[in-house]
């Protein structure tokens, strides 16, 4: 142990001259598998990216108030950040898979130009919601455009410090001769968004209209571009041929299955996590008034918090069954494309927005005005969170070939499972919705009633599909004696036929 | 697509009879490797152990207050509080790593049943806290119990269901004689701690110091158990074997190091985003204010905040960096054992203290009273956290032949070089204590300067560590002619002589 410690104290003037080469073939040399350091950063990105529902959800209103149009406004401003912080914090973190897709090994220096990187991009939701305040004051405009700025710059330091240590990059760049039109191309499209940024923060002293036609152009540049290529190759016939599988920003570019499900398992765990950090800050009772108010009765203290804990459970169990079905989604695909991801953020959008709707539905759950209203903004959240993950399905179906695993294509066992699967909360949260509409008197009844419900209805699924297997098995049997392998693989109206 | 949507509206209808068997072999039939369940768990626990650092960190004190006595003391309640429900949580975790080291494939019931544990797990934090709040109420303590109880049974609820299905048990138990004999001892060990909280529970309502002797009894139980063992061993020498490599308790026991990293790398995201969550929603100035009481000067209404900004930068920075020195190190790591897994727990314990730290420097950044004490708790707040992360690698090195790679034990460079990295921060943050000891004055200057200064202190020492190797070579060359293979393993002292 003591010369563990001395080595540590003389610390640089110990190390023995150690052959460079071997130790990098073996990851040491600094060179080291990037893995984590995109893990932790898809769990800061999560996090920043629901951060934003926070103000939302904590909006006072009373039970006894109307929903007023003051109210109303007020909620529409914060969900319209909300919604705009979620969808640039996803653009940024997509422009991170990109890049970590074309470098795949890194070493400290990269570690470190990353955690500057995230550090300003945990800082672009605040001076998003800066700027959405008060949206006529130059400064705010400014702070948000020099992040992204700033941002841009980091990541084309990564780009040129990668490309100056080829070995860090993946195989196709590192064996292809022409590197530097790679490093050009890719420094073309990280630059492109920054350059607008630029502008728009520069004039934001001077003309701040112009400055918000910049910060747009950011989003609708790659699609204009597209444009204009499409026009191209189909007016003048001229074909331009794309030089990376990365960076071409058309719907079938691969996303690293592994960074969507991670960036969505932390969106998940964050949003399923948000009301207790509330409950544990705020509902534990005083102790003064404990003694006063309640006599020392505990129970009695507590349920008055019981809509809360009730809301809780609500919320965790319907995210906790949608993150089920995102996971048993993921686990029958094998390559996630940009569209696919586009489809999976709004998703979770959505899922973002549910603890603001249980929050909605515990305040009002003591006969209120705004009862019906709150459990029915429920119904929407969850079906539209549904609904994208339905989406994300139909639109991998549409490649099967090269993003579904075999036995999850059309007609197998584990296909008519899945939809199943997909299926069950658009159609409860829509039954529960109509239900709301006719039976108003009862809706914060039927509402709990679909929460207990659907956990169960999961296991009984399952059953039923099973069930039917054998039915349908005895069915056709008799009929005729195609070989299991085979009829497997008949889609589901030939079965049928 | 119509084909689709009518596959989904038809559902179960549909399913071919598809080969079961054939489908399992390929992950289908319900069976699934368990790796996402497990990182999803991961993020769930990391956040919840976190969560109750939100109380003590929202503690308002004024700044012109001196910390006198009943601040004091409640603060040091909300601190005991956090440590706990930390400490509770990560054995919860440490449970569940254990629990799915035995069960390495799941299916949809194992995944539900796993939710409905992490459901309850999340609850713990604020049971805890309820009863640590009331002491002397009965409900306060079922409630703890209960959870605890609950919890347990699922797990054996787990365990009785996998080893109904042997196939999803790990190799090592699914091959042996004896799976009777693993599925008692598993469910002997999982069931202790709830029949003694179930104990805890009934006497909660009769004589309650009785429940906390039950509860006491969860932690030491195990090291009783072994005490007894190692007595019987050595005294009366009968050799007791150890059926499984889990669930021993013993310090040496594996631990998965993918799981210590997700928890990990949970902790971090969820500390270095902890104040950005707070800044988001409070320092967004009011429009009113905004206009009446800063006449429309945005950066004047900021530079209020400003020291809550200088606060987060420095709080992701010192986090970012510590996460760095954790990553580096445990890329050395083969193999994690229980013993680095409770070092790194009561590392990860101080880093989430550091928010608070950090905000009660930024709090009283303006000259108030208190601004020595809080910078001084930020250090050693920082010292402990750093100096755990030292001793995990110290732990390591113990059984340097199991835990780490062979180019990172004594006298490689790689080693040389994680020392310097591990002692950063330890040293710095003894430095800056002793300095705001002597000058008092300058505190916050000197502070600040350090959290500057490292950043840059990673990259110089690498440069060092080059340098110093580029003149270690030349000075030891002439010397003698030891191939440089063989010099590597030479220990420092060796090489020195």
């Amino acid at each position: 142990m003591a010369e563990a410690r001395d080595a540590a104290v003389t610390g640089a003037a110990v190390t023995p001259p150690l052959g460079r080469n071997r130790a990098r073939g073996e990851l040491g040399g600094g060179t080291q598998a990037s893995q984590r350091l995109l893990a932790y950063s898809d769990a800061l990105l999560s996090i920043i990216a629901t951060v934003m529902i926070l103000p939302v959800a904590h909006t006072k209103i009373q039970p006894d108030q109307k929903f007023n149009e003051s109210v109303q406004q007020l909620l529409a401003t914060k969900i319209a950040v909300y919604l705009m912080t979620f969808l640039i914090v996803t653009v940024a973190w997509a422009a991170h898979v990109r890049l970590f897709q074309v470098i795949e090994l890194i070493d400290d220096v990269l570690a470190l130009l990353n955690l500057a990187c995230m550090m300003i991009i945990t800082f672009l939701p605040y001076s998003f919601s800066l700027m959405a305040s008060f949206p006529d004051v130059s400064f705010g405009i400014f702070m948000f455009s020099s992040c992204s700025v700033i941002i841009g710059l980091i990541q084309a330091m990564i780009v040129l410090y990668s490309f100056h240590h080829p070995y860090l990059l993946n195989h196709q760049i590192q064996v292809s001769d022409n590197q530097a039109f790679y490093k050009s191309h890719i420094l073309k499209i990280i630059l492109r968004g920054p350059t607008l940024s630029f502008f728009a923060a520069i004039f934001s002293f001077f003309f701040i209209p112009l400055s918000y036609v910049f910060l747009g152009l950011v989003i609708f540049f790659p699609h204009l571009g597209h444009l204009t290529k499409w026009f191209k190759s189909k007016v003048l016939g001229q074909e331009e041929e794309m030089p990376l599988e990365s960076f071409t920003f058309y719907l079938s570019e691969p996303l690293s299955k592994e960074r969507v499900e991670a960036f969505s398992d932390g969106v998940y765990a964050i949003v399923a996590t948000l009301l207790i950090l509330d409950i544990c800050e705020d509902n534990v009772p005083d102790a003064k008034e404990f003694r006063e108010k309640y006599h020392g009765n505990l129970i009695k203290a507590l349920s008055d918090y019981g809509p809360n804990f009730l809301a809780y459970f609500g919320s965790f169990v319907t995210i906790g069954l949608l993150w089920f079905v995102h996971h048993s989604l993921f686990l029958h695909v094998t390559k996630a494309t940009r569209l696919m991801g586009v489809l999976n953020t709004l998703s979770l959008a959505f899922i973002g927005g549910l603890p603001l709707a249980y929050q909605l539905t515990s305040e009002f759950a003591e006969k209120s005005h705004n009862e019906i209203e709150a459990i029915q903004v429920s119904c929407v959240t969850i079906f539209f969170a549904s609904i994208f993950q339905f989406s994300i399905w139909t639109a991998a179906l549409f490649h099967e070939r090269e993003t579904l695993h075999p036995f999850a294509r059309y007609g197998g066992k584990e296909h008519a499972f899945m939809f199943a699967k997909l299926a069950l909360y658009p159609c409860i949260s829509l039954a529960t919705f109509f239900l709301t509409c006719i039976l108003s008197e009862l809706s914060t009844a039927i509402f709990h009633v679909m929460q207990i419900i659907i956990p169960f209805a999961f296991l009984v699924l399952r059953i039923l599909v099973r069930i039917s297997l054998v039915v349908f098995k005895s069915l056709s049997r008799p009929r005729n004696n195609v070989p299991e392998e085979e009829e497997a693989c008949l889609s589901p109206a030939e079965t049928l036929s």
